[in-house]
């Protein structure tokens, strides 16, 4: 008994092959690509030499691939794969605040402060005070809860781009609310900025005319206990880019207003420069499962 | 105005963004590749854990290709992925002697050799005669047209793959058709072999309980003036693993009876001992469009 290569019959005696997976989950998951990849090739109808550029593409982006550069990630951003995988896994969340991609730069512990402390440790730029609070998503305030805040400075570079011109933690903190579940911090306005296009990532986006900004914004992972921990970024709004980032990480409630702020006496509460500007953001989490 | 991620709008905006490539093709592949990949997404609802193994995967994938090692095209041939695209580019060749893939092992150039030459170098085994006549799609016989051949020995290892051990051109030939197309050589009964196991494609093949043999098999490039190339084995009617190759590359017309013979005067025509065995195949290619 032989087998008999079909377009027709190929994917069935692919996922055939894979009958026997002991892992269900494997095989589900296994199954379900081959069907789509096959259905993909039968639609496109690749030349060979197309074939061939396809594999030279996933071969370079595997090998552009260091400890501090994951390139397969940026094709999954770029991609909408990877907010569609985060997506699907906030389903459980009801209520809670949206969650969005985590990006490649948390990459080092944020440093622990005090709430009222600066991350900004440069003190150059307009100052920004954040504010806000943690809550369940019954409203009932969630003292003790940790926040890992980080973002870029107002140039679009994090600290980790730049090791010998921003100080390690710059635009970094680690902030615990108080007793009314409360947080307030002292930073500067984040600019937009470009993920890294020196690789295959980068080429393709140049080769489809995709430019690859994304929108300012600033970093939260936010957990208590008992409570789901969520990863996500608040947008500020009027930036740039907020209409295409380069990654779709954007979901309209966590675009979140930085208003210019003209009064000297809540300037000196805050221990910054009058004008300054303000953002005030309340988040949800959803009680752990 | 700003965008707001949504599971099901996700895939439109991805391939919205692919809008102004210049490339039309590319931008069909594209489209065809993200509409079809975030179906799989949905219907699998990966974890974050599992999305996190699938990046770890095609990493370590693209990391252990080098200049003699192509991991993402043993990807493709166990997915199937690379026979059916090679089975949708011999679409125009009606009437043709049908393709499979190329595999890894035509990497150097195969000696020069005269009809009735042997292609086994080392002369322990028992001898194999192969006939044949490469004819076009109407029948008329092609002089001159050139036939690559390369196969395994009797162990399942290409000289390639044991410099030391086999002379360099063991199992390889370039022949040159007769006045009448016909070709004769020499050579062995190529045994079923092993794909490479020692990279991810290895560990895919272990966990989910898939043998990564190849049936024994025969491989051939044929050009003429005027006509389409075509790569393609035949199989050994009754190998092991014709039925459950690893790479999916057996199609039923490919199939060859190596014949057990045992006539003194046609061994002594073919110069080879007696008994032995005999492969006759017709080829017929397509004109070229």
């Amino acid at each position: 008994m032989a087998t008999d290569f079909t377009e027709e019959g190929a994917a069935d005696a692919v996922i055939e092959s894979f009958a026997a997976t002991p892992d269900e989950r494997l095989r589900t998951i296994l199954g379900s690509l081959v069907r789509h990849l096959h259905a993909a090739v039968r639609e496109v109808e690749p030349s060979i030499a197309e074939w061939e550029q396809a594999i030279e593409f996933l071969t370079a982006t595997g090998q552009k691939c260091t400890d501090v550069r994951q390139e397969f990630i940026l094709l999954s951003d770029v991609l909408g794969i990877s907010m569609l995988v985060e997506t699907i896994n906030e389903r459980g969340a009801a209520g809670a605040t949206q969650s969005t991609v985590l990006g490649p730069f948390h990459m080092t512990r944020s440093p622990v402060r005090a709430l009222g402390d600066t991350i900004d440790l440069v003190g150059e730029s307009e100052p920004c005070v954040v504010t806000g609070q943690v809550v369940g998503t019954d409203g009932a305030p969630l003292a003790g809860a940790v926040l890992d805040v980080w973002q870029a400075n107002d140039h679009g570079a994090y600290d980790v781009q730049e090791p010998g011109k921003q100080p390690a933690g710059n635009g970094r903190g680690l902030f615990t609310t108080d007793d009314q579940g409360r947080f307030w911090f002292r930073t500067i306005v984040p600019s937009y900025y470009p993920i890294p296009t020196d690789g295959p990532v980068g080429d393709l986006l140049a080769a489809t005319r995709r430019h690859p900004y994304r929108p300012a914004h600033i970093h939260f992972i936010v957990s208590a206990d008992g409570y789901q921990p969520l990863t996500t970024h608040i947008f500020v709004a009027g930036t740039e880019y907020i209409d295409s980032d380069a990654v779709f990480a954007v979901k309209k409630s966590l675009i979140t207003e930085f208003k210019e702020v003209d009064d000297p006496e809540l300037a000196a509460r805050y221990q910054v420069s009058n004008p300054f500007r303000l953002a005030d953001i309340q988040i949800a989490l959803a009680p752990a499962s």
